[in-house]
């Protein structure tokens, strides 16, 4: 875990934020990389699930929504972890977390008392209750809020869902872990909306989905995942049956991802009619849900975690080419050689306009390899005499190593083809 | 204007937040449409900015910071607005929005006083002073705060910039026009790094790439921009020159865009040595600052009034084909002809892998055009008797509204190049 966290410093994936004043309780900013493999990883979950498919559309929905959002979904109320505080000092801590005694000076500890995660704040000027609103603790019940508006304005049919990409904000007592568990992350989701009896097919189809995205979207390593079954009693009260997909991080087999069938609990929390009315029998019903939950904070350790690799001498991220923030690193052989350099930078530039690509001249090609290998660049394209002569480039493999000559003009198509594997 | 709102609501660009319950002071959420052409404007923006040009790498940091960030960037202190409180009701309003008398009770109002726009929550349980901490007010202080992290690991030398494209947070007295002043809202943002004496000649420079991106990339006509040089006194104390780059909304030409120099104000405020080197002289020194900001609803809101048009029987949205939020609409001339439905269904889910299209089998072709015309969609493609015979079919213009037959198999690069217009 040492070693990807720092090199997520050192590469400038992801780094301590606010860290010139001593950072902030778990608190990161995504750097150059972080912030374009973040990208990525959206972008491909997007075209995956909204646009190349007919029955799933966007929203992207206020942070801050009406107090009474909460009030019904049941967070205002449920949403919250057991605290003690300590009589002398006062401080909180979780209530499981401690025994008799306060850990920070040995007080004597209150009983426990229900602490709301909810972030609050006030809205408008003046600091009273009836100003109150939260920074949503999840993305879900946007779509739930919104379900007619995007109903009338999209003519969907069931079964259809809506997917919304945005953060979220649980005031964790104990956040940690690197970028596992933050006060603020982002979440995308779907919720998928069904008729009752629909229900177990659909959380099949949903579980091979998220399957699919593991393995052959990110290209994470299926044996590191394991599908958890949560059981009576663990499941949130509202879901008749939830699966967990867990990563094997480095500090243990923990969710990275849930799916959840949520029945018409949400729907029936906030509309008092059905809001759904089936357009061949007339009938009106509440549409039972199908949530499928992808932490994208998670996406990114699990990928990071799961790609990077130790080989003699050099570390090498084995990133799907289509998630690596460069797809390719233009190399002159000699930077003394100002017809080397030219050419390396007209390849670059028109790669660019096609491409996220980087060029390096620093140091020795062997070091420049090394160096792209670290940060996940998936070839290496070297400008060298021969190129001068016959307009071929060598390209170098990150994981095999290996380099072949490939023609300039055919250095899009190869690229292309590479990211359009999954 | 509301012409426009309406349109947003009827097709799903932009409905209010929370309507359910009240909607929530001026907060509106994204439908299918809006969060689509926001996708859109957002992509085309870190394409142009970022991934297309060597000197400008991202950021994606926190939305909650260390508070002395604030303290040092002054907003602890500057960012307010004065407001009276009435002595019965107790209500608070803005200073300069009142006169004498409370304007909902009558009662008497207290003197002024400054009250802070940024949104305050607690983190961790305890809700004591210690524990304050604030939504950021914009997505600038974080570019500085990062400096070195991102010198660091880009290597990048001056003149480099850090962009972001991420949410800020305003507890506006006032908020109000639709989407133009709403309390939490997105930028896009660069800070270009620079040596002082080079300021003018860059300022100059992103001037004229901002006028590029409002009448190139987004297509908004140069005629309802202004260019407002901001004089001295109403200038921010820390910027020496200020351009603002107003709309003509319909409720008045209001602020779009900004471009500021804020000469070495933010990095003097966060570091206390120089935090640049020049890699040639050795020389440590401040780097000045150029600021081009760019607000990512207002340009949605510019974006869509200026496309906006009604003609004798349709309304039609001329958004430039890159920004639409479906590229293309498939017909079946005849929805119960089972060939043709076939037949533009395989279209559809041909494109479908390429671009964003939508599919239409409803009403008679010339509803479905105008239907399409109203979001926005460049291309009508019917599927007709002839096209059974040989694979061609009509495409027609939002614009112009001519029809001209295309081969199915040259579709895809007829709407490439569509696309790739500026």
């Amino acid at each position: 875990m040492e070693k990807v966290v720092s090199l997520c410093k050192r590469r400038g994936f992801v780094f301590p934020g606010s860290e010139i004043y001593g950072g902030l309780a778990n608190s990161w900013d995504y750097g150059e990389l972080g912030t374009q493999l973040k990208k990525n990883i959206k972008d491909l979950w997007w075209k995956r699930f909204v646009e190349k498919r007919d029955d799933i559309v966007g929203v992207d929905a206020a942070l801050i929504m009406n107090p009474r959002v909460w009030e019904a979904s049941g967070h205002l109320k449920e949403f919250s972890d057991p605290l003690v505080e300590c009589k002398k000092c006062h401080h909180r801590f979780r209530a499981d977390h401690v025994d008799k005694k306060c850990p920070d000076c040995g007080g004597a500890l209150t009983g426990a008392k229900q602490f709301n995660l909810m972030f609050k704040t006030f809205l408008g000027p003046a600091e009273d209750d009836s100003n109150v609103v939260y920074f949503r603790p999840e993305t879900a019940q946007a779509m739930f809020v919104d379900f007619k508006n995007v109903l009338e304005t999209s003519r969907k049919k069931i079964p259809f869902g809506i997917a919304q990409i945005g953060k979220a904000f649980r005031n964790e007592i104990t956040p940690g872990n690197f970028i596992f568990r933050t006060r603020e992350f982002e979440q995308m989701e779907i919720e998928y909306f069904i008729k009752e009896q629909d229900w177990e097919k659909q959380f099949d189809y949903w579980k091979k989905e998220m399957w699919s995205w593991i393995t052959d979207s990110l290209g994470i390593n299926k044996k590191n995942v394991r599908e958890l079954e949560v059981l009576d009693g663990e499941r949130a009260h509202y879901s008749k049956r939830t699966i967990d997909f867990e990563y094997h991080f480095p500090f243990g087999l923990k969710e990275l991802y849930g799916l959840a069938y949520r029945t018409d609990f949400d729907l029936k929390n906030h509309f008092k009619e059905p809001p759904y009315k089936d357009s061949e029998t007339g009938e009106a019903f509440y549409p039972h849900v199908v949530e499928p939950t992808f932490g994208v904070d998670r996406s990114i350790l699990a990928i990071l975690c799961d790609a990077y690799e130790e080989q003699q001498e050099r570390i090498v991220l084995k990133l799907k080419p289509a998630l690596a923030p460069f797809k390719a690193a233009i190399f002159p052989l000699l930077k003394n050689k100002p017809e080397l350099v030219k050419k390396a930078e007209e390849i670059y530039h028109d790669l660019q306009k096609d491409f996220a690509v980087t060029f390096d001249d620093r140091g020795n090609i062997g070091k420049r390899y090394y160096s792209q290998d670290e940060i996940g660049t998936p070839f290496g394209i070297t400008c060298d005499f021969q190129t001068l002569e016959d307009n071929t480039v060598t390209v170098r493999d990150r994981d095999t190593m290996k380099q072949e000559r490939i023609k300039i003009s055919e250095l899009k198509s190869y690229i292309q083809n590479a990211l359009q594997k999954n």
